[in-house]
């Protein structure tokens, strides 16, 4: 579901890169659902991550395994979060928080698919979206919307989330 | 936002061709918010409409422009809605419900950005999902979801709806 994610900090003003690993087709990424995306850069060729405020982690539990037990990754989200800069991750994605090393101990959410896998090391909770120590989690397609709007809010303020939350005709309960 | 419809769809087990039209780039469609999605197939490849029970006509205004102006698209969407099948549109992709000729005088909503260039030809809503005459329509992303839900249950039933949208961590109100 991470077209959704990237639609709505893209209605942000926010620049987004949407790296790819590990293509089976050099094209694109096939999605959990078989949405083709075609990423903007692979991840290896992406050489300065000072610029990034903050970097996300889609769903989908083959992608969220992929991408999870994958080196560069690991290492990238970790030097992010020690740089004092946001992670987030939605759905399975969040395996890729646990793998890096993250926060453990804070408060964390996921889909209930991966649960067991992180409840024992994590705080574990149940809101739709939980934000501890600067590590953002959110739970599933059904909760993408305020995933993304919470990262809006975080990086650019209410006012920028409700600029962007009308404009999409958001509920103003999700 | 489209490939949130497409995963909806899905999700409840419907196939789902997602057909090109126009493409710029031969290999991809260049959404709203510059996400690059790989169509199925382009739909003057597509030979046999008798075997799908709705059409679904994404949103974004370029693309909206794009489809509701295409006379393949029109003449299609003529034909589906004759032969008692949905049709179906988010945001501003209802304008092709109009160039199409679909239910005139009927219920129709959409996003706000196009509501004068439908006020006059229909009687305007703003539910965030219409249903009229097997012509569903709604508002923007922000009711997508719901959007999508919608379709399942009208080709599956409340049970299927239900199931997906539980899978999803839907929200109980959207």
């Amino acid at each position: 579901m991470s077209d959704q994610n990237i639609s709505v900090l893209r209605r942000a003003q926010i620049d987004v890169t949407v790296a790819g690993i590990t293509l089976q087709n050099e094209n694109y990424a096939k999605c959990n659902r078989g949405v083709k995306i075609v990423p903007d850069q692979s991840l290896s060729n992406i050489s300065n991550f000072d610029i990034y405020d903050v970097i996300v982690i889609p769903g989908g539990l083959n992608a969220a395994k992929a991408i999870s037990s994958n080196p560069e990754v690991q290492k990238l989200l970790a030097s992010m979060h020690q740089a004092g800069k946001f992670v987030a991750a939605i759905c399975a994605g969040t395996l890729a928080i646990k793998s890096a090393n993250i926060n453990k101990g804070g408060k964390i959410t996921s889909h209930p698919i991966v649960k067991a896998d992180l409840e024992n090391e994590y705080s574990y909770q149940e809101d739709r979206v939980v934000v501890d120590n600067k590590v953002v989690t959110s739970r599933g397609p059904g909760t993408a919307l305020l995933f993304a709007l919470t990262i809006v809010e975080l990086l650019l303020g209410e006012e920028k989330r409700n600029e962007v939350s009308n404009h999409m005709i958001v509920a103003s309960i999700l």
